[in-house]
Order: structure tokens, then C-alpha cells, then sequence
């Protein structure tokens, strides 16, 4: 059986250990945590964000707001509602603003009739920097495409990229310089249509599946 | 005493509790957790992505390598290391898409010196939506600005601004209609600049300063 993953913001006393006696209770009804974001933490008091999934949220609220170190239960919409899927686009910055222009647009559309998909970007140069960001993309909550925006990458980030399709991220390049465009899932040359491709292959409102195209350059 | 954050992915055995047991284990060496992520949590296994600081890492990662559910541990560079200082970008996506290349190109000039700054959208529309996603910024790890970029925005949106910037968050506005303007740090008609402005304000290799400007409209 599913259940809707909830949004919770917990204000409660400063101190260490505050942490694991919220997911003691959280445990204790069968909750899964999806994210725990510690929004606040200072001698004042702390204030927690969870994501939970759970058969008995209503019980689980109840023993939450009945522990002494809480002061403040406030239930809210999930990240996943608010912010939903995210593309990731990093590389050379005038390539990374184009990748963003044409996802960001993208997304507007879908968006408009009640997708949610975020288009998030960091301009990097230099081999272990772009590595360490594509091994880094797993560990970002709701990362579901990468694009590659740049002129030149091999080396270490070629392997970083065949590591993280393995977890299922989706990878488009640019048509560039180097070892990458031969990992990626996609090559695209045209910025724009990179970012519009990544949109469109993980929004749930558009008729376009990876797997059904019969090249992977464009 | 400062202690550096860092990051520390987990692989442990399946099922509820994990993240209790583990976050005890943190909490018994003075750990102070910065976030958590669970990445994987399916029958076979669950992994887990901590950014953690404490005065004990060795200690720490020794009992937690000890303890019976853990399969392994890998520290890896924290996210603040990685991606860095956010600014977080939202509303009608012909604006989004011009401030995000302001930004990025901003941001491009100043990681290029040694700053880690991401820039990271949503094209929305809707004042619920968009209060809604005012409101859920500061629980957006390390996001630093919001930049509100769109033609009409006002209402609950409004409120929204006046009670994230309570929190020490910095909020630009593009000249627009609606009482938004009104709310907001700083207000910007040209939406490249609205970018760049965001990204000078909190890059360290800046010199730009909020409050030594003397006036908060251009």
C-alpha cells in the first residue's frame, strides 16, 4: 500500500541528540523518512524539517507533539509538491546559461498544466570539480537529469558519469571535446534543445521516451 | 571551537529505525547534523547521505563502521563544498530564463575565483504556488537569495517575501506590478541585472553590500 509523502517542520529545544529522538517516535510508526533538513539549530531552539511517509500520521503527530523537547508541530507541503523534479545542468557558463534558458522554458510549459519540475545549475570548470559535482547529483533530493554544458570534459568526469547512470539519472552532453559524449545517455548539440530534451524526458506531460529514439546524437 | 561539516554516505541494511540507530550513534560523539538524505531505501538496502560536524569524526566513524547494520561508510565532500551558496529563482518563465543567465554568468565569474555558487529555478505561476514556494525557501538547503521574477505578483505572495526575509533571507524583486516590490530587499527592472545583483550580494568575492547602497530601486 502507498502513502503520500508529508511535509513536517518540527520547532523544538536546542541540544544534541534532538535528531534522534524525533526519528525514535518517527520509527516507532512505521514512518519513513525520505529528508531531514536541520533548518535551525542554535542555543535558542531548533527547528527540523522531515519528509515521512507513514500509515499512522495522525498518531505519529500526536506522540511528536506530546515530547517534551517539542515546542512546535506545523504540517506543510512536501518539497516533491512544491519544487518536484530537477534537472541539473553544470559546466562553462555560457553554456550552462543556455542549457537553462531552453529547460527553463521547458519546464514553464509543463509546469502551467501541473508538472513541477525544478532547473538547477552550477557553473564549474576544472576536471575534480566537475567529477566530484556528477558523483555529488545522486545525493540531491529528486535529481532526475543531468546535462553536461561545456567544450571540453573527459577524464574523471567520463567515469563519474557512467557511476551515476548506473543509479538511474538520466545524462545528456552537449556535443563537445572529449570522452563524455560517449557516456552520456544523449548528445545534443544545440543548448537550447538540450535543456528542452531534458525537460521533456522527465515530465510526465510530455510524449517523449528516450528509449523509443533511434540515435542518440543530435 | 569551529569544526568543518562534512559528508558521509552510509550503506546499511534495510528497514525502519536505520536512521534512528545511526543519528544515536552521531549524537553520542557531540555530531551536529547539517542534513540528512536518504538516497536509497528499498528491501535490499538503504543508503544514506549525512553532512555532519563533530569534534570526534575518527571516533564517530569508527563506531558507526561497528555497528552491526552498517555495510559501509564513505566520506565524501559535503554539498556546501560542492554546489555551495544558493540563489533560488522563480515565477513566469520568460523572466526566470533572464535572470538565471545573469546569474549563472555572475556566478561563473566569481567560482571561477574559488566561490561555489549555484543558481536554481522554478518557473511557476499562481499566487498560492508561488506564496508556497516563498514560504518553502528557507527550508532549501543553503539557499542564500530569492530572486522573484515575473510581471504581477502580490497578495499572499507579498507575505510570503515579508516573513522569509525574517529569516535572513535575501529577497530581489524585478520591477513589476503588485505589492511584491514593496516587500523585497532590493528591486531591479532589468532582469540580468536582478541576477547578477543576487549573485554580487552573496558572493564572497564581492564587493557589493545591501546595506551601503543608497537607494533600493534601479
Amino acid at each position: 500500500m502507498d502513502f503520500d509523502s508529508h511535509g513536517l517542520l518540527i520547532d523544538a529545544d536546542a541540544g544534541p541528540g534532538i535528531l534522534h529522538r524525533l526519528t525514535g517516535v518517527i520509527a516507532g510508526h512505521g514512518g519513513d523518512i525520505g529528508s531531514v533538513s536541520i533548518i535551525e539549530n542554535t542555543a535558542a531552539g531548533a527547528r527540523v524539517y522531515f519528509e515521512v511517509t507513514t500509515p499512522a500520521w495522525e498518531a505519529m503527530l500526536e506522540e511528536l507533539r506530546a515530547l517534551p523537547i517539542v515546542r512546535g508541530l506545523d504540517p506543510v507541503k512536501s518539497m516533491q509538491e512544491i519544487y518536484g523534479k530537477r534537472v541539473i545542468v553544470m559546466g562553462g557558463g555560457a553554456q550552462v546559461g543556455q542549457v537553462a534558458m531552453g529547460a527553463i522554458n521547458e519546464a514553464d510549459r509543463h509546469n502551467i498544466r501541473g508538472e513541477h519540475i525544478s532547473v538547477d545549475t552550477i557553473p564549474l570548470v576544472g576536471e575534480q570539480a566537475l567529477a566530484d559535482a556528477v558523483r555529488a547529483v545522486p545525493r540531491l533530493p529528486r535529481a532526475r537529469a543531468l546535462v553536461l554544458a561545456g567544450s571540453l570534459m573527459g577524464g574523471d568526469i567520463e567515469t563519474a558519469v557512467r557511476e551515476v547512470r548506473l543509479t538511474g539519472l538520466l545524462v545528456i552532453s552537449l556535443n563537445m571535446a572529449g570522452s563524455v559524449p560517449d557516456a552520456a545517455d544523449l548528445v545534443v548539440s544545440d543548448p537550447l534543445q538540450a535543456g528542452v530534451m531534458a525537460v521533456m524526458a522527465i515530465a510526465d506531460t510530455a510524449k517523449f521516451t528516450l528509449g523509443r529514439l533511434h540515435r542518440r546524437v543530435f
